[in-house]
């Protein structure tokens, strides 16, 4: 197909969806570290994660073997409300930056949720719902992943408590208010209704939390809850599993078009976009069948791959989940408070640690400001009002499309853009009236945090 | 093609997408009567609307009889980053009312101005940049026309600046943000920046403003500026010209599943939604092809076309424009305070306004707190988060679904989802806590308006 037939947006038809997740391990040489349990030290067993969290969710997460998962008809049903969605070719961007470079974009912003997160709440509240729960915990930081399962436990009709970060809950009103039209009980984190809170609150009263405390708060109040249980919309193996929906439907639409990425770019807090998106690419350099240039973008606020340590460590502040191996600035570590957007987890999806690790992917770190610049920009060109998380992508496709426009080399790029920046107009304010400041933590900062990790 | 077959989400492809507006004039017996000078009190000839509008949209106002316009290749380049539209097939929602009725939507909300009215916005900014204007003006109520004229008006490098009005300025801070966002200079209305805002603040100083008072200072600003042009985003015959796109597209989608609508519903405000989507549609009514049911619903605070009178008045509070016969509550009209939503201007499209008054189509007009109830069932069901405006159209289909469940007719209903809440959450938040109102003006109330109505 010649390049000037590609259309701007392409979508699949429903029946070209995938009916099966793929699981980025069995295709692994090696395997990511196995989580250890914090009591004994020892690989946790599947049973370890029953308490916590429901058990197909817990089967998912430890099956390493299975390739490819059945999508459940139930969920496949939620998904057609809102997907397939769009592979957009970025005509007007690339005609901007006068680049030689074709760039693509997969656009996961188009549901009320606002990003890429349904992807996996659909999934779970599902199981949830399948295994006869009373109801569901889990906390949310910029919101997009509260909002997501919001919507999918209202969908399933399952209770659910989220624990909001306390500086988003007091900066973003608004999320809150959707998550509750869905029917959730939004409560700011750290709180008083768990003991995780209150040693918190005991030691730092004036704490805007993070989200490694309201994790703590989420799972304590799951495990001392009958019939509730847990829910994480990122860094565990089984959100990758569910987020492979992305990268499947993109490659499948770039085959039809006669394309394939020579560089595929996602922004990466916990991974569950970056991880969903890049799947089926890494699949191909992990079997020898291309080898695409995979690239994360990370803020410079919170740099877990770029300047973090690749060790065990908890995955909450209050050190009361198991331990994983992955790229971590320390539980305790939080992004300085001018920090605007979410990617403020203090660690990385182990299964993308161990493939940067191994040399599979890069990691790229940006400043906030470059990153507002950049979602301008492509506010103004692709007409679409970026989340913050994702601009740090699009920061990732420009610069990657200047570059080629230097070279002259005629790169075809995919990005992720996983979100749209409705609830984020405070941040971009201040970047209009120039009162944004970018930090990125001094190595003496970082030092504490690396001081912490647990020792094995 | 059987019912079950029929996607979710149906899209067409860039190919099918029409390349011509419909001009609904073009069918209609008897032609709306035309726009009156108000110095002379004589029909308004083209060259009267020269110093507001730019020249290629005031011929559009003006020609009643090209059926067919083509869209400029330019206009429909930036259509294709956000359109075709998906119409869909509501099965969850048709579940959830278990009625027999078949209920489809074409949404329009999947653009980051988050409606519909980015169809106008852009052939607007389109004409005033190919004839070489310096900038426009415009007016904006909610915001939505705001938005979507500021991202036109980004795309094609125009200066814009927007008048919005100020209960709406203070209540929605970040709509001001997303326009200033694509560079658009937004002003509180009533403003000291023009005669018609001063005039308006001395007599009134703690007025919130009206559409009416910043279509004033809009046109004002626009004459009296060297270079500008005014434009408006509803109302106009133009506007319904461009987004007679909407039911273009709906109806070679339904044709293609082997569909035709019983009901098509759409909400009511100045009419640019609602003339747009039933264009098509009205056609097969004029020329006796078909007869699907067309209603308007309207909010029960600004009934115009349930309870204003059919009679010429001006478009504006102070005066300045062409008077139009129109259904009218009184150009001095401003729905009570406690109303929401959009939907709030006091006419109605000429077209739609004739259209109504020989028989062709039906009202309704709904109360907010059942507006809002709809909004929740369907955000449950469909996952999306309509704006309060659409959801009068939701709130249409629903009573008609269960109509037809109490009857069992198994009716094929359309309707048009204009738009995302986003920016309404504070609307949102008022209806789940209770302290959300409605209010219906009394008779007295109107009455006033009517006694100010021109004397023609």
């Amino acid at each position: 197909m010649k390049t000037s037939k590609i259309p701007h947006r392409f979508y699949l038809t429903e029946e070209q969806m995938p009916t099966q997740w793929y699981n980025l391990r069995a295709d692994m040489k090696e395997q990511p570290d196995p989580m250890l349990n914090p009591a004994t030290g020892k690989p946790a067993q599947v049973e370890d994660l029953y308490p916590v969290f429901c058990k197909k969710l817990a089967e998912q997460e430890m099956d390493a073997s299975s390739r490819y998962v059945d999508i459940p008809e139930e969920v496949q049903e939620m998904y057609k409300i809102y997907r397939p969605s769009p592979l957009v070719r970025a005509y007007q961007l690339e005609k901007a930056l006068e680049t030689p470079a074709k760039i693509y974009y997969k656009f996961e912003g188009n549901n009320t949720s606002g990003s890429h997160k349904l992807n996996s709440a659909i999934a779970q509240a599902y199981y949830a719902k399948e295994e006869g729960l009373k109801g569901l915990t889990t906390e949310t930081g910029a919101g997009q992943w509260g909002t997501a399962l919001s919507e999918a436990c209202a969908y399933f009709d399952i209770p659910l408590t989220v624990y909001m970060v306390k500086t988003s809950y007091e900066q973003k009103p608004f999320r809150k208010t959707i998550m509750e039209t869905f029917d959730a009980s939004v409560i700011p984190s750290p709180s008083m209704t768990t003991n995780a809170g209150k040693a918190i609150l005991q030691t730092n009263p004036d704490t805007g939390g993070s989200l490694g405390c309201a994790i703590s708060e989420a799972v304590e109040k799951a495990v001392t809850t009958e019939g509730y249980r847990y829910v994480l919309g990122s860094v565990l193996n089984l959100v990758l599993l569910h987020q492979s929906i992305i990268g499947l439907e993109t490659k499948k639409a770039m085959e039809m078009l006669g394309e394939y990425p020579d560089v595929v770019i996602g922004c990466a807090g916990g991974g569950s976009n970056l991880g969903g998106l890049i799947a089926p690419f890494m699949q191909d350099k992990l079997i020898g069948k291309a080898n695409p240039e995979i690239i994360a973008i990370e803020p410079a606020s919170c740099p877990s791959f770029t300047r973090g340590k690749y060790a065990y460590d908890f995955c909450d502040t209050g050190k009361i989940t198991p331990m994983a191996k992955m790229y971590t600035l320390g539980c305790s570590f939080i992004p300085s408070a001018n920090h605007a957007g979410g990617l403020r987890y203090h660690g990385m999806s182990p299964i993308l640690s161990k493939l940067y690790h191994d040399g599979y992917m890069m990691a790229k770190s940006v400043e906030q400001t470059r990153v507002f610049e950049a979602a301008g920009l492509f506010a103004k060109y692709e007409t679409i009002l970026p989340a913050p998380e994702s601009a740090h992508a699009i920061r990732g496709a420009i610069d990657e499309a200047l570059r080629c426009k230097e070279t002259g080399e005629e790169k075809t790029i995919l990005f992720g853009l996983t979100g749209t920046g409705y609830f984020d107009m405070t941040a971009y304010a201040s970047y209009r009236d120039g009162t944004m400041t970018d930090s990125i933590p001094t190595d003496d900062d970082l030092q504490k945090g690396f001081m912490a990790l647990p020792k094995i």
